[in-house]
């Protein structure tokens, strides 16, 4: 081990979302990598990336990456279903770090849990009308039958912290009744939000055995194994909390914290208010 | 009237939204201005302004003005709620052109109707957290009592087409309950989404009497008025609807034409895609 890679290994994982979603894969970094530092960068200027056309969430998503490789990562996690499904292959092109999206975790989840080889995939209008989980499933397992249903109307249930109760059962249940009817036996939830609505989700369809699989957790397991595998893991003592995650947003900072402790589960004590040009 | 003159007048009017939500305000335009040409801006890269800080909220409204200064217009419509809160007094000052907003009008109209002086005003959280309503309205009569509620969910509700049925009514009674009971007797929609939800929420609060005001019918009048005053209206004969408008977006012109029907109550057959530069 050469002392620069010593110092590599020190690096802090960059994390980018559209906003505040990609805390949730965020929060399963924090409990599975406890001696890792952490930026996260929420472009809260541009968000939702969900309904924007492939073009400009490529744009950006490259200004979002642009950002963290300056600030210097070890790592790069596109913690967005809409631009891990647009970007991906793109940044992957454009940087020297290593990049991970959370579609294919998330796909390569279900192809392992479906027993009966139907599978619901939930998200935005953008990672829905992609394919994007629909072409890693069906490049690995052909033989999965695949039901996508965009639900536009989940992110803002989340965001007014409607996750519980009779509004958010009656969405849950006008998006989902077609697909869970079509008899999956596994639910995929493809956005970063989405997590939020998991308990609602189980209870609104209790009577039936539908496993969820959620992005956020596989993505965290991939990110392990990959840290793992390269001999990236910082071997210092555990860090403590406070210091080990610095939260970069492009608007609304005090927004930012407060919808965010709900996803974080935890206080966020400081973010800082960035601003990154788009048009390189 | 000099040359000159009838040349100024012939000139487009200028209409930007955030997104589509500004369709209703063009809608009542078209109405009510047979004879004038319109260009309408939506800014759909950029969309929803309803959450974003006020700085960021000035910095886009001034790159969709420029836009369409550039174009030629005689006469600005900031057709969009939260730009109109936060933006109008500075795009006021930094052009040559006039400009009406929503807030001013739709405010002047509840100070005319209310009865018993309680008046309800709901929006995006934007528009209800700059308090732009409540200064206008109190500035001209101060013994007004206002009772604001942020809806965040009616925009994405209107957006997924869910205006009338069980879940918008729901939502609709969930957030509109607390300020129907404390008696007001007008309810002014202060955001250019809300018109849409009308019926749902005349239906859900029937056995009350409250009237309902639309900005968008207000800004119209307005419009009307001004152009009237200044001598500033189209004396042409009446030119076909076809070619009238032109529609401009920052983003995915085909979810604009889709959504936007619905909005304007006729097909969008063309809208050109433009990108505008935001640093400046």
């Amino acid at each position: 081990m050469t002392n620069s890679n010593l110092q590599y290994r020190d690096l802090h994982i960059g994390v980018f979302d559209s906003g505040i979603g990609g805390l949730t894969v965020l929060a399963e970094l924090k409990k599975n990598l406890p001696n890792e530092k952490f930026y996260y960068l929420g472009d809260t200027a541009r968000v939702p990336y969900g309904t924007r056309s492939p073009e400009t969430v490529i744009r950006y998503a490259r200004s979002c990456t642009n950002f963290l490789i300056k600030k210097g990562i070890k790592l790069l996690i596109i913690a967005c279903n809409t631009a891990s499904s647009f970007a991906l292959d793109t940044i992957r092109k454009e940087i020297n770090v290593p990049v991970i999206g959370v579609v294919e975790p998330g796909a390569k989840a279900v192809i392992k849990k479906t027993k009966n080889k139907r599978v619901g995939i939930i998200g935005t209008e953008g990672t829905i009308s992609s394919q994007s989980y629909e072409k890693v499933i069906k490049n690995i397992a052909s033989d999965i039958r695949i039901f996508p249903k965009a639900c536009p109307l989940f992110v803002p249930l989340v965001e007014e912290g409607w996750t519980e109760g009779e509004i958010p059962s009656l969405v849950v249940s006008e998006y989902l009744t077609p697909i869970i009817e079509e008899g999956i036996d596994t639910l995929l939830l493809a956005c970063t939000h989405y997590p939020l609505l998991k308990r609602t989700i189980k209870n609104t369809f209790k009577e039936f055995s539908v496993e969820i699989v959620d992005s956020a957790e596989e993505t965290a397991v991939e990110v392990v194994n990959l840290l793992q595998s390269c001999n990236l893991m910082r071997k210092d003592i555990k860090i403590s909390n406070e210091n080990r995650i610095e939260y970069f947003v492009t608007d609304a900072p005090e927004k930012f914290k407060k919808i965010g402790n709900r996803f974080l589960k935890e206080n966020i004590e400081y973010v800082e208010w960035i601003d990154i040009p788009v048009n390189i």
